[in-house]
């Protein structure tokens, strides 16, 4: 009997909305040191990509009380292949019910994650349109090349805190017809964390344990550059501007990403990696499964994971932080 | 009405065979300078591969009495997708039909381009499995990173000559499914060149007229590095054992693809390229339209395109080479 | 019986005076381009630097009714040090007297060489003090790394026209005490090339011959990046502003130099290369002496020299141009 | 008054004498993931070389019945040079004797230093000549690039360990006229480490107090290669061969050198670093100094230095290894 066929309905991570307690420095923070560049205003939020975003925004920043992810939003293939995307998060009870979009697309299906995270759906999107300064020499790149700061090409990834690895996965697995590339394995049988793909690249999102016990965290949102090179550049860059450089530039062994984290003025977490180099072309990928006892090497070149990696998340929970 | 689905039958490009009259002389350049891996031997053909290449090979390096292509085999993503090529590519008429597959893979089909070029497709893959002297520390990489030579990571794509652009794009878009992404249109209403996808890589293939007027040739096939610096190095590595660069490195305006082109001692171009920074993501990619004039500016740095670059082909073709 | 001791007595190439028609248009392109740093005006006179320049200034940027150099200037080891060298041009009858210096530095020696081209040396300089929003994170940092444009680093070398390459060498050799490490000796024996240095850098100034028979020109000055990605990401930033890229990136044979020639706005050659990474560490290093046919293979990786770069000098000669 | 001029006797560090309790292991690992050339081998010795040293070793690997430092030589400007180094030991009482040399280098001149530290310093040296297959492509470049391991291109600088780093300073200061350029002075007023220079690199030679109050040790010796990311690159070598990673790759604040150290079988430790990139091109460098307070912000983007950094030493001292 022949094994079903793999679920290509999501075409890519679309964006992340990012609530900050302090939207001026979050804003300067993204513009001035990411190299970023608004692209409009709406409300409380603000719309931000990076020059290789193709669509209108890759990341939304809202003005909040605290920090956090307000939502995560995936563009499907397809109006057909969001219609089959509805029907799946329905029928498991996760659908929330459609939204009219927002400036950078149009109508969305929100659903909900077991750990409480609001996951959008859309297809219908708006292209950047780049203003006659911002226009590139090469007609096939999205916007002309910043020359400032990190110089954040294009939205990566992002990763999730949750209290239930496995029960994220699977919903991401089912409802959204997403692939695991890697996971964690703990010796007693539990799920510390797991790295999904929608795409050829290796992962569009990751989540391990909150070890604080808090439901609906966030991560870090990752921005990818071209490099090894770049990411150092990045932390050349963040040592300049004072902001603080939580762990890396290092090498994970999972997923084998070249990684640095800092946190934005706001407190989240912000990631810049260069995931480009390494693909997920074989179809039938089967998952890499890492120990306890693997983990515990730390990482690719032998740093160990910071104490904070595992408790810092936004937003902060008390004692924790 | 809705669009119709865009095809995802293709799972990437698997593999190129490559005939050679200096078999002994290509195999030492595809081992000690290109750093790739001897992964089997089966009558006239050794089969080759990159340190991060999943399968078995990408490579199938024949000998013969002179130069050129043998075939060109892409894995489709599922059995059943197979299925739907092979019905799509015996309706349109270019079947040929199954073969038992090699040391690689298993049943292929085969069907024949507009240009009398051999394309394969098969689902049945063999992985490999790296001998103990090289196998990897990280276990999510397929085998040891060699620290020789070149250091071709991964297959990126390959480039064909021939006599009708139009004619083989129509025939890759609909016997294979695969979507274009960028290509050239003479003043003249004539397609010069195309370059299509199966995957978010930009390109999996790419085809620009012969000049000479012969059917059936190979341009070259592509190995990727990591970085741009990587390919400056593989520029060195060239120069210090005597290979012939024909052109570059420099970069592309099209597809802005770092390149660098040499000769390896059968005669065939062999490209090394990053293509990985470069990502589409966009499920409905408008294809970018380079005009005559555009083209005529050079490479993206102003470099003049050499005029070998459109009559080099192989098999050689008297008075053009 | 014992060689003499190698002179030591230029510390390092302090800055070169360039004239521009267009000086408005030179100093956004040094600034908003390059990445320099104005440090101070004075008269028709601006004073720019590199990031990674410990003096006030290294290049001198004067209005003028055309392009060119207005000087070149050398620091000295000690005041004993010039003391000694201002002797001896004044025994070579090359000496023209003592100016007051600058903003940048104190009392210096001026001096005609062959050519015409006016040298300058001097001790007594000003060490650059980074205003507050300009201080590095790091103390041993003259200055912040922008994260602007190409982010020039430092001043390297820099390059002269001349109608006779033997006796400029002559003039640096004996009046400055400064080292041959390659030169280019044509067939009919005479010198088309040299490049002398005073440090440990492989050469501060170099100069071929003027096939436009005119005397006193100037061809180019070097700021210096880190690594040859940082000269590859200049190119990207040249383009997108509209710079015109002469030639390059590519690799000299002639010192293995990684180049990239552009224009300023008003018409000077300027060079971006990573000089850093080779060093002349012998205290008795042979000269190397390429040959017409050496040279005649083009640079390093197969790439013709462009014939504007024996021609186009500035200030511009008519009908070579 | 004239302040007296510096002195600029030595060249440039010529070699440095490892001792090691597995010879086999070591030139192994020397030759395999250093990537470095065998240029001949004296009874317990193999002379060992980067490709861009120009002299015949800068490596001489010793079997002995435990590892250490053998001895450290300088080459000199030039024989007056030596001669005037000589004399200044001997009236310092330093100086051991003359040595006949060893295959690499004529009569050296032996001194000890504060700490037991054997010096030596020559002038006439053995130029390498490549044997045929390792003739470089350029004639300007002393061996053919390797294309193997990590590549490592010439000896940098080397460490030492020092029960007394002012007595060693002013031993290097005064004995061989070298250059303070950084240091680390504690709050109680005692130097903790100190970086001399003898060229236009920020230093030749390091020292940092023996936490374990043993006098003689040695601590690392440095390979540069041309960017971070060979720096990087090779951490995957050595990732690959499985050689203990002590710490790094990351950026020092001192010196902001690109750092990763690693231990050789014997146990020696061995440093891959950039240290091209930044010069020291001012005559009157006026020395940085550190605080205590500054030192425990750890390195230059924030990682924390590891305890071994001050502990192990070869040869390995009981309790502390």
């Amino acid at each position: 009997m022949l094994a079903p066929e793999s679920c290509r309905d999501l075409a890519h991570l679309g964006h992340v909305e990012m609530f900050t307690p302090k939207p001026e420095a979050s804003l300067a923070f993204f513009v001035d040191v990411m190299g970023m560049t608004e692209s409009g205003r709406d409300g409380d939020s603000v719309y931000l990509r990076g020059w290789d975003d193709y669509e209108f925004h890759t990341l939304k920043l809202t003005a909040s009380s605290t920090s956090g992810v307000g939502h995560v939003a995936f563009r499907t293939a397809s109006r057909q292949a969001l219609d089959r995307r509805v029907a799946e998060l329905t029928a498991m009870g996760a659908g929330i019910g459609w939204t009219d979009g927002d400036l950078g697309h149009g109508p969305a299906f929100r659903a909900r994650g077991p750990d409480g995270h609001a996951f959008e759906l859309y297809y219908d999107t708006r292209w950047y349109e780049a203003p006659p300064d911002l226009k590139p020499a090469l007609k096939n790149q999205a916007q002309r090349f910043p020359a400032r700061g990190v110089n954040a090409r294009r939205i990566d990834h992002l990763n999730l805190l949750v209290l239930d690895v496995t029960a994220t996965r699977h919903f991401l697995e089912r409802g959204l017809g997403m692939r695991l590339t890697e996971q964690i394995m703990l010796d007693d049988g539990t799920e510390a964390g797991a790295w999904l793909t929608a795409t050829n690249k290796t992962y569009d999102i990751a989540f391990t344990k909150d070890h604080t016990g808090t439901a609906g965290r966030f991560h870090h949102v990752t921005y990818a550059v071209d490099s090894r090179e770049d990411v150092l550049r990045a932390a050349d860059v963040f040592l300049e501007h004072g902001v603080f450089i939580e762990t890396g530039p290092h090498k994970h062994a999972v997923q084998q990403t070249f990684f640095l984290y800092v946190y934005e003025p706001g407190g989240n977490r912000v990631e810049i990696a260069n995931a480009g180099a390494r693909l997920m072309l074989a179809p039938d990928w089967k998952p890499i499964v890492w120990t306890q006892t693997e983990r515990m090497k730390g990482q690719a070149w032998g740093l160990q994971t910071v104490k904070s990696f595992h408790t810092h998340g936004t937003p902060p929970v008390e004692d924790h932080d």
